[in-house]
């Protein structure tokens, strides 16, 4: 049953129609297959490429949709659903193509958005490395100066799309000094001295690939790099608060899929004489999850509004991943179990689902780290 | 410090900004004074009627101010944590002019809207009885026709401004039907029969009166009956609908003043040499506070947006109820905690406000209700 | 780090010493490739037969240990912990095993135990139906005399061990007079009309299988009969009362592992310069895994005492099962958590022991069937 | 009901029917009235002092029963749950008594204890300053050497008995050198200098005065000083674990007094034609309540039974305190809501145990401390 969306325009009904058609003929119907397989659906990229639908919140005139980021998440919301490797890659492409949309100069954009919003080039986000995870300002990648550009040196971890993307968005030091002394640079694949691990063997989400990107003297141009030196950290904390809006989207998208599947399972399996809907039991169960999930819906929206709105909007998009997120993984635990044993096995959505929300709480800042953003926005002084 | 709220238009930023102003003068300074006492602060009512905040859902015509639930549900919340008895006294008092404002005929809309919506006839709902709270349905209370009006016999149970109210909105069974045998009446302050027991001695709210409603043989004329025969039970729900989201406001604004004065606290108070809001341990609680209540808010105003938009909305405003108000258990316990012992005296507000924070878990149907109503809407058939 | 156990005896204390030992040097280092590969450890049942740890709490006569439930279930834990195929596998075994023991007679206690508490006979248990589940009693499997002894035919779901145990106990109907018509037979693997559908595809618990049972004019003989005809149901439960300790058991086993793993990269693993077990964030989530773990393993063992003096214990035994499986749930789930992205591959323990956490919540009674019957404990007439 | 209770001895089952016929006769029919009335119930004490039941864990030698912890706790257990004002102050007095029952010489034993175990002298402990609460050993009371005495200046906070007590136990500082400048001294009631503020207005356990205690200039004598100079912390540290067992001990004998009275009520109150306690809702929400307690119980007497077996038991303690007063929070809280409307009314206990649950979670080591020491516990080095 397709959620009730409170959407800004009749363009953005359209919008999500089309959405949900393709996702209706071209993603559902794969999802279990490729994610049991681990084939990653590189052509479904391309395919939302060419409907309009990678660069939904970019300017109009390099590919993009200016979509509100009201509209646009709401999309990733019901790709997540259909297909959390397909919903999750739209909002780390997304995210990898902002240091050149929001911070690249005039000519760059022009050369490279097109191809990134049209499905051609899809992206990847290097920011995390083996000994910096939640402590990113540590990272240790080295881009030095040399012949008028750089030589880049080092290993990113966790990189989704590793291996299998058209380009990177690396951040690596350009010098000693902390937090200040980092850079963002534009690695297009197939640059000599680039390396991928093998992919992670992981929980979920098998069918994206997750890995290692390693830079062995890789040489870039002066035109590598996106803003000036030094900006790179936080071009990169500017990136994370919209991509934690996209993982909170994908959060949503999956919970819902989880209520979906258990509210359809309940009305339909009988116990006792009776559908076990019916026992309040399992439909108090039922409520709880639903009204968790509209809870964490309505705390993206209220986040993406605002900075819609131009305001600040980071801690509050904090509190949409960690909230959203959270809730992802209770209501899809929940939903296996409304499921009993037919929730175990891979014949019903319900354990994949659970198994792709773990990754959530994870990734672009660990809960952990959103709650140590929260409250030291908190705690500031005003 | 001020919640940056998301409103609709300057018209409403103004209305914000006189609320704030006379919570500020007004109310704030005898909240606790008030409360300790068990004193009804009978002319804030007044007051807010004079500034115009008592009508402001209504039409214009008689004396509202027309604003879009959005807007006038932060006004209940601004009230509400300030002062929790003004805050649900608004509410119940919006919910009892609802039927005359909804349901009543041009001529009784005409006489008495002027005067509930100006502050000087405050209103009192009844509809529970001593056996039949979440059972609203089987409510005995009867009306019995009698030379052109009723004559009315029952009694009425945990009544909010009973005693102290000067209308009663009553529902009584006018046949044997069911919930098709319930209709609604108006009761004017001193009409004859009509008396009140003790006021409860409740664990918070103690300056807002509630009592049992006594009818024993009040005599009411024809114009008494609101809407049709047999239509008090849908009245009664309907009315529910928007008080429920009344509740869901009160709960916010009650946990986001407990927030408040728990992160202050936790910003002055140290221990082990720093402020104890520097250690993760009560960093994290006070975001996970924060987190929760930024949620609840969001989500009863996306359901009151959906009523603003003329959309459904009864499962989501039993949903906010449902959401906010355990979330106003929660924060407010955790408040406590983050005052340690200072906490749980008096001189501080936290122990009111986790005390007043209970009474939001059962009113206007428990929570166990609005899971009922949350699971009958999942899985009846679409 | 070894859990400090109180155990009532030398003895047991030697028992525990000998089980981790075989742990160390047999069952720990195949487990998580075992698990990856799905393939079933058979051999490991065979040792522990012939350690003397396969039939731990029954009587010496016929091969068992004499053991009180207080200590075999810290075998069950231990085991659990490290390999849960194995420690659930154990359970199962000895819940197969206790009608014979438990209802047989003498000849068939001397015949049938001491292979099964051997390690010759590993056993099955075959309750659940695909249209009976939670409401077990309405099982249709048939047993229909036939020349002095039974054909039965009907299909049983989720029998662990299904197609790789050695014996199978059945519950079958004899009449149709609701729980009491139902009568428990001893299967053995290889008679006529016996099969196995495919593995499931689980989850987790890979190298477990889990099929069902199909009976297909199986011919019994008299002797087949365990206990009385009808007295299948009440067997049932007595055997499913034991059986859910186990699962309890395997719970905590499960949840101290994670917290284990937890516990020791957090102090490895090192962020802002610290070990990140400093952080109160991650040494709070620590504390409250290891209190929750605590308290699933004094529970458990607070049930087995019960049944050790011979007082009843069903109620203590299903809560034991709903708090020890929750709390593994969530406890691993907060384990991976703590190994942020290390967490979410197979290099790591925290994923695997967070997908067998699941199946715990399900089995032997979804922890929904368990609330039912401590409800119905609490609100019967005393 | 009486709770099923696993004793180690015939003799502490006669304890506990002498107990609970105190409490019959003697507690159970004042508490309400009492804590309404805010009236200390000193004479209580006075008869569980004539009754042997104020020095349970000591000595025979000096008055005391010689009881194993598992005992003394569940007694305090029962005697919290009919009145937290007799329970606590149980535990109170016993923690006062400790550092003279295992620190103080022969002679001070000899003199103290028997008037201190038989009810004549009240204790009253005093650590908590205004300044420094969880962080303990930060205390800046002073304590000068003088004529061969001390003169004792400063201000303690928080203290239980403060201005009814008959001696107060006292950590003062010796010398500057951190927690090992700290001393433990015996200080009577009527010592010139000894003065009070008004007791604290608290939320609950409003019988049970908390006040300040100041010391101005008080002098004591060189036998005031109990054990070494220096030691005061480590005897302070070694009071609390077993003071933390005996608010475990009150916080489980408060949840199990509010989960019976709302089973009880849930058995009695008819909504929609039923007793309530029959609706799912209602009835699991009763058994997670009944499965949490006993999960609370069984943690304490493990942690009591470490202690009585001479093993170290400090962080299990801390775990027990930790979940029982979690647990006593959300039990009280549900049971509040079991009641609905008359859960919020003085006219039935929940609200009453609720509002005692609170204090627990943050006396003797705020839950937050709990889960510092538990946290160090499993990080430090084996």
């Amino acid at each position: 049953m397709a959620v009730d969306r409170a959407l800004p325009t009749p363009e953005a009904h359209d919008l999500l129609d089309l959405v949900r058609d393709i996702i209706a003929k071209e993603i559902a119907p794969r999802a279990a297959r490729d994610e049991t397989e681990g084939r990653f659906p590189r052509d479904l990229f391309t395919l939302l490429g060419r409907a309009g639908l990678l660069g939904l919140p970019y300017p109009e005139e390099h590919g993009g949709a200016a979509q509100p980021y009201e509209v646009y998440l709401q999309v990733v919301e019901e790709l997540a659903g259909a297909f959390l490797a397909v919903g999750l890659g739209v909002s780390v492409h997304t995210l990898s193509c902002f240091p050149v949309a929001a911070y690249g100069d005039q000519e760059r954009r022009a050369e490279l958005l097109p191809q990134m919003l049209g499905g051609e080039l899809l992206g990847a986000y290097c920011l995390s490395e083996p000994q910096s995870g939640s402590d990113a300002a540590a990272l240790t990648t080295r881009a030095q100066a040399a012949d008028g550009g750089y030589v880049v040196d080092g290993v990113k971890a966790w990189t989704t799309h590793g291996g299998v993307a058209d380009f990177y968005t690396v951040m690596a030091r350009t010098s000693a000094d902390g937090p200040r002394g980092i850079s963002c640079f534009h690695v297009p694949a197939g640059t000599p001295g680039l390396s991928f691990g093998r992919p992670e063997r992981k929980m979920g989400m098998r069918s994206s690939p997750t890995a290692q990107v390693r830079l062995d003297g890789v040489r870039l141009g002066a035109d590598a790099l996106i803003g000036e030196e030094g900006e790179g950290f936080r071009i990169a904390m500017a990136a994370l608060d919209g991509g934690r809006l996209g993982i909170a989207a994908c959060a949503v998208g999956v919970a819902q899929a989880a209520l979906d599947a258990a509210t359809a399972y309940a009305r339909e399996r009988r116990q006792f004489g009776r559908p076990i809907a019916e026992f309040q039991g399992l439909g108090f169960m039922l409520a709880d999850m639903a009204t968790q999930v509209a809870a964490a819906r309505a705390l993206y929206l209220d986040a993406a509004r605002l900075r819609d709105a131009g305001r600040p909007y980071g801690t509050r998009a904090a509190m949409a991943k960690l909230f959203a997120t959270d809730t992802a993984m209770k209501v899809t635990t929940d939903a296996v179990q409304v499921f009993g044993g037919y929730g175990y096995v891979e014949d019903f959505p319900a354990e994949r689902l659970m198994r792709e929300a773990k990754v959530l709480q994870i990734v672009e800042g660990t809960n952990q780290i959103q709650r140590l953003v929260i409250s030291r926005a908190l705690t500031k002084d005003a």
